[in-house]
């Protein structure tokens, strides 16, 4: 049953068809509806939409829901269209007509609206947080295999001498710049939608600055046609910020497929870790590293699929924007799922030594020894010559010892200035203050 | 010519072929490949790889092309592939092997990079501007227009009474929010790869804090594998924001179409900014609103093209990379443009009065009328059975004068705290600082 | 367990990370399994690989296994990874080492190159014949309201005089493009994969030939690399044919909500197949044309999808591949439901007579006096300047009535032209050949 | 000027913007407009909207522009908004009112629509003759290169032997099912939209099957509505097979870069056809094969753009549409330079002999030499455990000499059976037939 329907009943082919996975998906967004419906009755009872009996009445209710739902006890019934219907009808039953007084000065479309950024704003938390794991593990491996010297490729071409130092460090610095997406993302989340009503305000005289707070938002979608406007908008600018984790990690899982490439023979993983077979005993399929890339990479296309089903619409709601949520949610349970694999296998990974002590890598050594020349004063241009001189008798010498001195390179890899760019990015994260406002809500 | 190339000439099909619009496109680099060559050469002189002398003259020949190219006097040579090797090559015409070190301990590479990043960064000013002033623009008719009532949609439904004091305030704030995803992709491109090499950094003693400070950038992208990574990651991240403002602008353009619409009629434009004929008079073509829409629609689609050139490639310089340039450097003068037209046209538009007086949109007002009588205390279940009847029995009353107060509605656009929320982010870029670093590397 | 996995056990986490959803799509493919797997074992035979009562006792337990797949019995064990290892598990319970022999001269790889060209086929099969239906329908009401005029609109600005006929009319057509480009899908697919083992081939000397004609397939994909690179790219091509079939869902979809809403006020649906409620009684929400727009945009998005998890990996096999099954598979239900919806939908249509009667209208058959006159012999010229004056003067007469002849107009629709060209195409496919083979192999 | 243009001049600033770039990309159409016009008067004389003597001083005019065109001293004025503006203008200025008689019943819709379809049917045959000569090149060089072996991975790890034949062979089997594809879009294209002048017809008594006849086309779009709406459909259709045969050249140069590598060095080019310097003796910078990648993958995500620039807008024109030109004119253009970039290469390929002599490629051949345990008898199990021995003991054996007789495999590529399939497809494009119609049309 739907719970703004009146008389007519919609065919059974149609409920089915726009329900869709609605109710499977709503349980994602089940606790942060019922923490809107706490803030949005606490405000109400402030101007008098509610007395402070119902009040309390109605927070006790919703407070066992909400606990209903930690637990796992929650569901949607079968006839019921949504989480918000769902809530609504379990305190009615409890609690008679009251019940029906958290939508007051409310509509579904603001309710959907503020529990996907709720929604939002808790996942981008809990990724925050794999992918800080991730980026320490990243850091810790540069430093433990800085001297670990392996070929740099340009054109996929032999081209200058590397190290496992920078190849860690170079993704921990990816994901320092990624975070800082995420966290314009974060802020566009973090903005309170709530009391847009349908899209066009009410003339009930709400309180948004008060829920605003009570929530832990930042700051308010002030315009209400707007508000209505960040839907799509705002799981787009989530998308890409997902989607450039998602480059991060697939880049990673590309190189380390080529590096366990028994032509290259650079890395190699426990057996548990990979899959292959006992009469094929060099295969160790990178079937982890794979899916991370595959998924990534779906991630990546998630951003133009939003906007693909955006596109073009005016402004006012859409019954579009409700599919948006099936492609999203998915999307947060998948980077993590891959973040905390790319953390296994990184944790594992082990590193060849003395990879360039092969005489094929020798021509890496070329522009090190002319720049040396350089170095000891001799002009480039003979510099040149006598190298190329020497190559083309064979009788070019090099010298596995590096000197690279300068900020970012083999030899000062600046991982503890990558550290503090990462904890300056994290640091505009206010996640406890937006837990003590939901912690409080639920006291 | 090439620089590098030292014995055997590239067969004329793949010289044309991969030099392509190189050419062309390295002019928009040009200013920016003189200011990092000047940075490293001041650089250079500190670590005694250039002479005082050698400084002197160098800074000289640089600043007088500058000059030329700022006067439109400068452009690339028939047989130079590219902006490096046109600056190397008028610089060691004037001054023999000097000319060539404004080269020592660099790569091509971390030349484009540098020369990019710089780019990326003006432009994003340049737009920054464009945005305010059109940001600007749409608050002040917000203002101007915000007791003229239209109907609010959803479904495309009439749903509740709208403004357009609302309509075009929304546009602002949508500018608003996407100013913080441009801030976020300023932050990411304001940081400094020069001294990264081919990609793997070098034994040269170079300072690249120094060279960090005089061109103005933030910070450094330390981990040299990390600075050629973010190549087409930074353009990628960079496009996501331009389609952001695209999205807004896009979006706009529809609902435009559609008011201009006969059938809407909301709203119309001056004859000479609109297409049409006289024999149909009733013709407005908004030509230019679909233009933008389309243009908009384009730059949207370009993060997902960055993504598809780049995805799956291993890190390490590839020459696809090269080929972002063709894609990006329109998108920022389509974008432009598309704002300075949007501008051009709200500036201009005429808004139709007393729209809702019409009948047709009586029924805007039934919710309204309900929640009246819910604020007057009748418990909403009967209000609602009330108006039912009312409109049923064809006895709806309602009264055009809306009283709405909460925070962004109608009577309260809040267009002071849209425009404060814009400032503060707007005052996170740090143009000044910039324009004072490169002010003094030209002086 | 994993069918070739001898030694090492995977790791929990990489075992769930791997296998993913792959138990429950495989389901999908189950049939198709079993299909090839008959085909298999009949060649299998015929090259002694089998004995005759091998294959007696082979082809009995997958026909049982077949009905338990048909009647919804089968299902996939909670440690099995996949559906080949499940049907392969259930033979070898049953035979001992026999029910090994279906894998002889295979690969899972080959294997579930098959199943997915037959499912992909299925799936095309059952496609077209919901497409023909829905076409049918167009073409039906096209003629029902031929004379039914409405706006024919440019730049969404009033323009010509069009009809219903039309409107429908024009969707039909566009079927019947959107099938070529099926049939071309269709003729990628039904090329023959297997034997092509892990995608280069093997020295057991397999009759791949006939497989194919036991198989129903047109031909072969003959290069056994290129039959590994089918995959990945096979989907590609079928999701742009679904594409094109979900744009002209979307673009159908996009009209009618317009048409719907109450400015343009053109066509209605009964009650029960939108939403809406008593106080807002104006309110028809087209939610179902809302889902199938939105729908159609996601498949329209699936390309895309598909060429960024594939671009830029090299030839053979990756496990990145497996993971597009994810995404195709629902396209397919979505796609179907979405033609079932908009067959529901414009089977009850409702369309508003004498729409132009309306006087605001009038400006429409501008043009169409003007030609009248140039008909008539008046120079064009001449005419246009009349016709200027009349309109200039209020004098603008115009008759409702119009005599558009030509292939194609309002009074000429040629629909049974439009059926002709859908016919000859639905002609290239060839199912009953496809379906007679399979079912031969069933008996 | 603007030939629709009666009173009001347009701004300077909107002029600019709307015309575009459009000048510049009407050249392309240059000649299919003339053609669209000597076929569109010939009708019009055929229903007496032309007498005989005007048809022939328009025929003689539009075949002297024609030349004109085709000598490259044609060019659109100044103050010439679009191509049919032009050849207008060009034909009043001799022969004054009878010039304008070509526009007679006819709309600057259909005449731009006619001119797309003629010139992507063009650019198809054109690209199609590019495809074939590279189909016939890789065929020549797998029949060549047919005995030499290279590994072939799975997951990019070792896995079975394959052979520069089946490499080579692939590619073109690949380009056989791309051409499917092409051909179904050419069908599309190859349609007559003349007559459907804004997208409504007219009540002029046209003979759109004379002007189909004329033009070569294969049939009509009929329903005039649908003509229209095929804009934006047909280019996107296109642009799928376009990014198909993208897809083939991206992945070919992704093997190619891979194989260039040193890691793998299978292949080498000839030093003017790579890049490199002679102090890294080494370095052979694939730069083409790397363009080749980047302009197929942008070609890949041409498609998804133009989804994105026609997404939901409603039928009818839209200027949004103009747009598209853009970015499929340089898309043909590109792709054709990509194929002929890569017959360039392939050509002069040099592919390393013994490849898998050295016996770090030795585990390749144990799923071989278990195969041929079975072949001679042995159990699965047995022949597995026997192999699996072998190599714990170090006491593998292979042989070098591979069996492979199957369709598809090493000893069996069928490359005539792919070349019949490539020639069936090729079969269906009725070049001739177009060119003879217009050959007769500039008779």
């Amino acid at each position: 049953m739907k719970l703004w329907q009146k008389n007519i009943a919609s065919l059974k082919e149609v409920e089915n068809f726009t329900v869709g996975k609605d109710r499977e998906l709503d349980l994602y967004l089940a606790p942060f509806d019922v923490l809107g419906s706490l803030a949005h009755i606490q405000m109400l009872q402030t101007i008098n939409l509610l007395t402070t009996e119902e009040l309390v009445v109605l927070q006790k209710g919703l407070k066992e829901i909400y606990k209903d739902i930690q637990s796992g006890k929650f569901k949607l019934d079968e006839d019921v269209e949504d989480i918000h219907s769902q809530v609504e009808m379990m305190l009615t039953k409890k609690f008679g007509d009251t019940g029906k007084k958290i939508h007051s000065a409310r509509s579904r479309n603001d309710q959907v609206l503020v529990d996907l950024k709720l929604y939002m704003r808790h996942e981008i938390e809990m990724l925050v947080h794999d992918v800080k794991e991730f980026f320490t593990l990243l850091l810790q491996q540069s430093e433990k295999y800085k001297t670990y010297l392996l070929p740099g490729y340009t054109h996929l071409q032999l081209a200058m001498p590397s190290s496992f130092g920078l190849w860690f460090g170079a993704y921990a610095e990816s994901l320092a710049d990624d975070m800082i997406t995420l966290q314009a993302a974060y802020e566009v989340v973090n903005k309170n939608p709530l009391g847009s009503a349908a899209g066009f305000g009410s003339s009930f005289p709400i309180n948004r600055k008060l829920t605003t707070q009570l929530l832990g938002f930042e700051d308010l979608n002030y315009n209400v046609v707007y508000a209505q406007m960040s839907r799509g908008k705002t799981e787009r600018i989530v998308a890409q910020a997902l989607a450039n984790i998602g480059a991060t990690l697939s880049r990673l899982s590309m190189d380390a497929c080529l590096y366990l490439n028994q032509n290259f023979d650079f890395i190699s993983f426990p057996a548990e870790l990979t899959t292959g077979s006992s009469i094929m005993p060099h295969k160790k399929n990178p079937d982890v590293f794979e899916l991370i890339r595959a998924h990534c990479n779906r991630i990546q296309a998630l951003p133009n699929e939003i906007m693909l089903m955006a596109a073009n619409l005016p402004s006012g709601y859409h019954r579009d924007l409700q599919l948006l949520k099936e492609h999203l949610i998915p999307a947060f349970e998948n980077l993590r799922n891959c973040i905390s694999m790319a953390t296994l296998m990184i944790k594992n990974i082990e590193i060849r030594k003395d990879i360039l002590l092969d005489k094929k890598y020798k021509y890496l050594f070329s522009v090190e020894e002319m720049n040396k020349l350089v170095l000891q004063g001799t002009p480039l241009r003979d510099a040149y010559k006598k190298i190329g001189m020497d190559i083309e008798n064979n009788n070019f010498q090099y010298n596995l010892q590096l000197n690279h001195t300068h900020e970012g390179s083999i030899g000062n890899l600046q991982n503890d200035a990558i550290e503090k760019m990462m904890n300056k990015v994290l640091s505009r994260f206010n996640f406890n203050k937006v837990n003590e406002a939901l912690q409080k809500l639920l006291e």
